[in-house]
């Protein structure tokens, strides 16, 4: 598997990252990393690879967009001396342009997004041993939507940043994509961006997916 | 206007119709009426006709389908004597199937529909002055999407039997997808079900628009 | 209508505009604006113009005085840069002199009142294309009434200063006076002064009045 | 003083002879009493007459009008035994003709009251020493008022049944009048209905005027 | 009677003044005053002399001993310009004494008391019309009682300061006294020392016979 | 000791045996036992006698008197078969009396506590290998207290009842009198009727001291 | 894969199964599975088989023993209709006999407990496709603790009658004690029963092992 | 008894000390001194002593390590003056260690506990007439779990230190062994750390064998 006996991965990132957990980054036992897909790693990284200790820290912070999560970079990622480094930001950037269209100063457009991705991510490679890029996503299936055809310039930058840097990119969009041909949005998000348990599960799945991990291994 | 003095107009519906109204049925002051489009009918009337009462019940139940619904209409609806009934129903016999897919007895099919709402129309066809048929809506403009799709099959139902018992047809689903030419539903809904208050004041404009109701006539 | 695609207004005031806002300012989804007549005017400009955005922002503080209002209207009004600004304060001054008579300290006399009007709606005038000011009232239709009576005076100054000052005057207290005229106060407020929802509307349609708001329009 | 040693005396009524005090009837220390009239009754018959021990039941329940009060007149007032019935009721049989004119079921008009009066007051002289007749009222001084001219109305039953029959007259709406005529009502409750402490106090001084109560004698 | 038109009386003491109250000092309406004797003393002017106005202040604070109050004298006593001082304090000063036995720098005995009063009565007497001593009390009528043995000496304490500096002397123990002959403390207090609504009735009647209180005046 | 393993005692009686058990009987772990003196037997019994099981039930509700405690006492203790019964009924007996003497029918007077504790007795004399009586108390050492020198008259029948029928006569009331000659009543309870955690142990050291306990043997 | 679209899977089980479940039974979104192992089984077949609809229902009520769930093993379980079944049962009927030594009513001994499941284990093979029993355990992995040599006896039992009937035998205990090799139990379960959310990851591995699960399949 | 009429004894330690005690300190009447260990000494002391007075004080903050309470030593204990000194520290120095394996920054090993306990030691002999060790203890009673074999490391350097300066040592782990030699840890704590009343009544007895406590003396 990729990660070694005692590393720690910091996860950055929104409230689809954060789902509850401790402030400004949480970790250990109970709802220090919330519920959501981090919460789910560490379950499943424990209960495939008992034997083996990784420090899970998330870092999360509701309602953050990737101006906000810039600021905090330093201190909430980078000084923890993480040998993995883990950044899924970039909904609220969009979703604000979009429920609340007047408000533009809570706006954050493609160019500014792609600027403070390329400052996090060239300061995550100088600090870790990896970089995992997870796209922002909206979980509708529809590319004509509007809110998803913008979503989709987002991950685009993302892949684009993601092969420019050499980091391990987790595209969440491609993976729901997959998904929503079978079930609809509304058995995994009531509101299309925070998932619920069952989606948790599935984006775990994904980032697990590109560590070389086995369900069924015997510790 | 099509309401006289002393007029009784009863609304019968699902979560949508209810919003937090007393149960069985709810009128008067505060939330009694709920906080939905019904509030805000009731609102714009005295806004507009303080010189005329008009009595409005909201009898909307959350979680109904149309089966809940035609089970108590004698009770909550028909015994009122009303002389006005609106109907809105079956978003959650749509729902139910996309959200719940596993739960099939939860789930009301079209034919099933079509029988409840045609019981409803002729009940109430005999018992009022006028019955307004409110059609059950998903606030997703895109028809591809798959619970829209099936929600047009029911909202053609509705407007198929409004014709044929000659109701007042009041078509939320075509209202929507004009006003989600210039804003994302988002903005009007978290679910694409539930409307906020801009979305409930939407909906009572339309209502009102079938009414012959003048906004800022002098009392 | 008066405004434009793009405008900001600003509503400054005491309890009777703020209506549980967020605090010092509030915009947005939800309860950040309230639920009074500043929540109605946002849901009654998105239900006719849906293509059109106005940026609504309440600055209403609960028992605000006209003394409080102008000690903070540079930092919660003026700084805001809006384009269009909202004035309706004075209830709590007359309303102390009542109902806590012997707190002299806590009243604002019709000197002050005017004073203090007078400077907030000259630094209005300098920052914003247009200036509404709305005035206090009392919900007793009998003059007799000595509060009514005191409210009154407060009514005249702001006409006079309204006209003088070329402000669009919006008359709550005579729109009360004409629903009295066929709805008891009880049926829109517990205590007089502040509306249930059926009360924020009417005031909210007064408003909209004013501004060349058309209800039916087709987006 | 009209009390003796040992007597009870049951006060039925609305809310504002309940006020949050025991149901179906309370007595006793803390709120069993309410925090209304009733309670300020007892505290001051006990602060003046600490020998003498009047047994004080509070007979009050919310939202009854004269219709609901006849109903449980013999299980909450005549099967209690008390030498002395005191009877508060009217407010909400006129309250609701104008907070609720829509609902013609919730009015209760002068014919009905005066009926319902009269078979309380003749069920309570043939069952107790003594019968007070405390007058409904509303807390507006200005006889113009659409509900105060019809709370006259009631008041005017109260008085002409109080002499038909021979009972104690207290007449609540005129000793209001002489308070505001140096208060506003405003001071005294928030919804002309409902006192606050100091409104229980001056209610319970009239009261006891009628009873030869001595505030000041020695025990 | 002693208040005139206008006069403003502040009452300081511990938490059998306080009861609630807004701290430091509450007035107006509600639970500002609390609902202890304050708030009746309150009440039975209104109640009385409606037509008159006098300010009554709480500036009781619960816990507070006669070392506590000295030390905020100043600040919620004096520089309020009252014309009328009342002090009652020094319960907990002996209560310590027997509840927290083992915590003695907790305790204030006799001299230090006899000193901390001294101070605040010289300085009430500079600032006012008239200053009231309200003993404390303990509500055991048994003076071999220890604690109420104690409570003697402090009352004590306070009739002498009270004479030497010609305030006005309300026996408080004295007036439990008589009352306890005919009734049993538990009827009135839980713990003998935190009065109910009955006693804080008992309280304010004592206090008024010391002030020229006509119960039954015409306004 | 006293009890064998295996035995069950049930400890009948009013608030100060419930203390917060679990109705109408508690055992076990946690607050199923109250917090009073029951629990505080049982903690010692453990704490001294691992070894050794004893079922400990609390059959105490707070309000009742003897006469209710009679009412349920064959469903509540009898029916439960246990082999030790421990009685301590009479303080809302005696109470009631004082607190609310205007309700009469709340009252036990000593006939009929003497004969409902008989009839109690003799039930458990014929089902139990040993009962026990706890007397009644009143935390005021003065016995010219009136309602002290009433409790000492439920308190002498309860010793002549345990020398009739040779139960183990628990005197609480003399053992109070003895701790209250160092320390004040209001040290170990605010009513001088519940006891804090202190008294509650006084109390569970009194009884033990009838069983042959012994604190510090070794299991 | 074991199961096929369109099976309905039932689990049976006491506060491990249950976790805070919709009672009696519950599914679909949200906590009605509630939050244990039972939750992760259904997201990790939906993250993995998202084309494929499996119905999970919960059946587990806290504090159950065999004695209890026998009683309602045909309305909770058979009467649903399930394709497969679920057992997990036994903790209470030991953890009784440990925390509770003295309530032996509460206990089931291993004579029981073996009735018991045989009971439910015929009732189960003639009703469903196949049967899954999931041992009780202790998460101690020290055999000398006497809760968990007791505890053995239970899983035996288990394993015999599995292999009796033929019922698909998963191994909780043995599974924890492979896990406790690598972390200590107070890191999974405070109580060394209830398991965190890793905890119920790690149960629900060992369930989907049996099942022929493939967490990285392509849907 | 080792204890004279006026000593202060203050105990310092984590959670076990605490239980819901104030902080920093706390003392007196009801939950100040929590509900634990420290609660259970002064009930008995008083109990059994109820003519002596000593001073308890609770020094124990939820949470701390030696690390922690080496820190506000000073502050917590030492600057109380106290005549008596306890310390009860160490359970998290070695739990963190098993329940957060990956967060090493929580961990307290060996070497630095002996460091931090030699330092609070020889302060404490500098200021007090004696000073209590009460060991850290896992109420594991099987030796071969690796935290109690971890735990007993700890205890071992407590005994050593004790011995050396001279302090009272009192074993709660080898009394918890002799306690589960008859029952199981689970009936006594659900974590194995956190004592209910009966354990903490456990751990007050063992502390007072060593203090020449008499249980049952006579005051």
């Amino acid at each position: 598997m990729l990660f070694s006996h005692g590393d720690r991965i910091v996860f950055a990132g929104d409230s689809v990252t954060d789902m509850g957990s401790e402030h400004p980054v949480g970790e250990g036992l109970f709802n220090n990393l919330g519920h959501g897909y981090v919460r789910m790693v560490e379950n499943l990284l424990i209960a495939a690879y008992p034997d083996m200790t990784v420090r899970v820290t998330n870092s999360g912070i509701g309602g953050n967009t990737s101006r906000d999560l810039l600021q905090r970079f330093e201190r909430d990622v980078i000084s923890l001396k993480p040998d993995w480094i883990s950044i899924c930001i970039g909904i609220n950037d969009v979703w604000r342009q979009f429920d609340l269209p007047v408000s533009k100063d809570t706006h954050v457009y493609p160019d500014e997004y792609e600027a403070n991705m390329e400052k996090m991510i060239t300061a995550s490679k100088a600090a870790a041993k990896g970089v995992f890029i997870l796209t922002p996503y909206y979980m509708e299936p529809l590319k004509a939507d509007p809110m998803r055809a913008r979503m989709d310039e987002y991950v685009e930058i993302c892949r684009r940043l993601a092969e420019k840097y050499d980091c391990i990119f987790v595209d969440f969009q491609a993976m729901f994509d997959r998904v929503f041909a079978h079930r609809h949005s509304c058995s995994i998000a009531w509101d299309r961006v925070h998932p619920n348990e069952m989606g948790a599960t599935i984006m775990a799945r994904e980032f697990l997916s590109h560590c070389g991990f086995e369900f069924h291994r015997e510790a």
